[in-house]
């Protein structure tokens, strides 16, 4: 019983379907109908023009939007505990060419301007201190919590005040939006460009890169290719992405992921690590306890000492969720 | 009917099946059973020991076999023409770190021992000077022109003479392969890098990287996370490669795009710009003739002003390869 | 008796002075009174707008001249024997982080609008190739040869047109200005900056960037201190510009070095392989006649094969002119 | 009465004499006699064998020494106060391309085995993570403190058993070492590359970058010209170093400058922020005692709210020194 990562789960059956619809040959790269489809589909979603590039991680979605507000002698404020901080290899060191990230407190590895204003107020403005240029937030953020549409637009009130673009890493931007039960481009409101994510929500390796900013997609395209991102048949990534938001499919998943993680939370509210709002539970839990979860037959991370990092997906069965949530209270 | 592009083409049935049975969640990234597999299937393959990863693109599989052997400081020699140089967007001064291409001439875009020696022979010996670290050959070559087994064993006993890496592009070595008839590791027999595609060849978005230096692979592995290649369905990339290799699907594919080349070529001899091996032709026409077959329902680049760039795909069919034979030979 | 390079000649007792003038502690960096003087100084030299730093080497002046100009995925227009292609360790792919230089031809190292479209025009205008940022040009060449104003208007005029920077450098700017004997605005109307040479014309170790965009001479001056070019005490180096734009020094010295090429070359026109507009001498002679200048006490670089290089500098002692006029004669 | 900083002092007369003395040209670049000397000079010295390269700036000799220990994909962990993660403006972003600084705490700005332990422990290994290459420490540290040849030895111990290199930012070499009153080789013993500060201790702009791996120099060779870091009249920069080592003049120097930082320092040690070990003293201090400090004529920086920092220059005037303690002592 896998509840170690939404990574790792299956992919939709719709997204198989529409794949193989897209099987007979179109335009090479990006030049196929569905891939040119993304820009219109994305601006009616959100709300906002916008334009859209595919990629398969979400890794190269976070850089490359970044890529496009940050030279490569400024910087990036992002949390202490962001994935672009701590689990992407030093992916933004090598996309944005040596910029640096300013590493911001907050809780539940969620920003505030507060959080930002102490990490650069410090920096004198004269050359021998690397500048910020943009914020990175996570939505959901690391800790499966999620920014009101209100958090967002202050900080994006800073961004705006001091001159930094904003970027949203939105790997979970679903669980966020089917938490918030808003419309999604109030979710990213105020946001240059955002990392809307679909790998961990059914899909199988497409993310799309949402740019308010059009010409910044434009030069963007030049990097993705220089990175290897271009893939060329890339209309099957495209139609992973168009299948998800059909229906709101990408919705109905994201809304399946965080009622399995309530289900789980609801069974242990007092070892709660950080408020269970998308598909994320952090429970505090001794090394003796997580032996005997596992020995139940679930697997999931360590979290530190005294933790477990449980992760639900869009297929979490229901009698595995039941067991575990057992599982957990019967500790 | 498409002849622009094996980018293109159609995804092979064994692949989406291999996919298919690979949705069951197993580890992220490349912790699942098929990406571990990798490895031995190479190994046995090529006769050699070497340890592999996968990635989606070939700009991608290039530059991160590049990375293993060339600093920053150092540069590549390779063809005037070759696909690093003419069509990756400078992807190779990003991964390399702003590492210099060298290039060299030869017939067909191919190398040769004296083209790479006049290339690198007047670079004096000094700190002002990019030195070469490592050489790049394409099999086939971006023209469709296979190099012989004692061929890339004469560049290889130069890439040792001189200290260099070896690298093969082989985004077309099963089309070199199926030329050949010779064991896939005579094919790269002397290389220290291999770039093995599928994407052109039946798969949709997989190339293997085989390093034949293991303790190269282990440090790449980082390179391709911090690249944003690691992509975390990982499996469903190994799924693809060893599809490809099952029963030696990927050399069946091959010929079967070879032999569609070679019947066009067959029909028109005298219009041949390079000699036909792999599933490329390269066709003298004029603007009017390019017109005409355009007019009769064929797709195809252009190449330059007097010539036209037909590109045959695993799938091809009969009946349009037949149709373009016919429509060339009454030009 | 040297004629190997003007980068080995003395400092200038002028320069020395004015060094030691500025010994008494000013604020570090580019903070002190000669660095703050050197925008008004240059804007009325030049007699246009502009802003000036300063730096140890030609190398580090184009370098970030060019960073001014170009994004990492870019490329810059250069002549195949330019010295940021053939003589700077790659340094543009460092500066630069990776893009790359598009290499064009021209008679004795000079482009022209002819030789720069000819490299750029086969540039497809789409994501797989490198597009043109920049076009370097050197004034004087590397064969020691003199752009005319209206040589430069006219690659401006192209630049403009599509819309690249134009960068000059000009390590022998001095030699090219005594050369043309115009206002020194003029040699280098409508480049964007200047590399503009103190080292071989009485300097000890400063040049400077001239940027007509006086908001890219803000950013590179971030630019400037990430490389570890700004030095603390740079009053030093601020202090060597102002002494020899004092009195037109630099003309002077230019015009001397210049003046010792020319008696070189007055005794053997039919040897020059290229004009003598500068301080560089470029002579056909065989392996025995460099030989037999070589036991007379000459000292120059070979330039392949059948010639030599020989170069002045603003101290040519006159009697080392004339013994070497005589010898050449005397081959 | 200047305390500002040791980086405007005057140039010591020894060192114009020497470079003076070099005036008559010789081999360009580095391969002058000077030059050619260092090796050797500093091997005596040091008591290790080494290899020596010389740079204009601090910035520029950390992030070289850097660049022979870490990989573009790497870490440098240094002190959270270290000069190369506060005031190199991203330096060692650009020169190791992207390589990031783990930062660690101490005392004092000063690293000890326990700090580092708990910066890298932390770290999985795994190819998500940045993995460190490299410690780099500061003798002495940023607060003007000192390790002891002990403390040195306990983190080279570490860095050894976690297969780190070592790099030392000795920009205030001279002051350690004149404050140890050890060999200057024990105060560095078991490092693998020091920068070996000139600039502040009565040089111009000349550094020294001491690689005790002499293989790592010849790479760095290349480096250092790719950098724009080779300067073509490198005789002076030699001239430099050469003259502040003769007769020790460098750790005459580096004890004036001691002197006067402890002169200053008797006055008031319950003010005193730091040990003052070398030439810097942090003075707790009230905004209003700043200001009759600078209304009675001396110049240095804040730091901070609450504290002044005085540096302290070989040429420091005993009466300015003289005053300073006194109008501290009357605060």
């Amino acid at each position: 019983m896998q509840f170690t990562s939404d990574n790792a789960a299956a992919v939709h059956p719709a997204v198989w379907q529409a794949m193989m619809a897209a099987d007979a040959a179109d335009a090479p790269y990006d030049g196929d109908a569905l891939s040119r489809a993304l820009d219109s589909r994305f601006t009616d979603l959100l709300g906002r023009e916008c334009a859209v590039l595919w990629v398969a991680t979400g890794t190269a979605a976070n850089c490359l939007a970044l890529a496009s507000m940050v030279p490569p002698h400024g910087a990036v404020v992002c949390h202490r505990e962001a994935h672009i901080e701590m689990d992407e290899a030093g992916a933004p060191g090598f996309y944005l060419h040596g910029a640096k990230l300013l590493l911001a407190d907050g809780k539940s590895a969620k920003l505030t301007p507060d959080g930002i204003a102490a990490a650069i107020d410090p920096i004198r403005n004269d050359v021998h201190q690397v500048q910020p240029h943009a914020i990175s937030i996570t939505q959901a953020s690391e800790y499966g919590c999620v920014y009101r549409p209100e958090e967002v637009a202050k900080i994006a009130e800073l961004a705006n005040a001091r001159g930094l673009g904003l970027h949203m890493d939105g790997a979970r931007f679903a669980n966020a939006v089917a938490f918030l039960g808003c419309a999604p481009g109030e979710a990213c409101q105020g946001v240059d460009a955002l990392s809307f994510g679909f790998v961990k929500n059914g899909g199988l390796g497409a993310e799309a890169i949402v740019f308010f900013d059009v010409e910044a997609a434009r030069i963007i395209r030049y990097r993705r290719k220089r990175a290897g991102h271009l893939q060329s048949k890339g209309r099957f990534l495209a139609a992973q992405i168009l299948a998800l938001l059909e229906h709101d499919l990408w919705l109905a998943n994201a809304r399946a992921a965080n009622a399995a993680a309530a289900a789980i939370a609801s069974t242990a509210p007092s070892r709660l690590l950080h408020a269970v709002e998308a598909n994320e539970v952090f429970l505090a839990c001794t090394a003796a306890e997580r032996q005997a979860l596992r020995g139940a037959g679930f697997t999931f991370y360590d979290w530190g000492q005294d933790a477990a990092r449980l992760v639900t997906s869009w297929d979490a069965k229901d009698e595995h969720v039941t067991a575990l949530a057992r599982a957990i209270a019967a500790l």
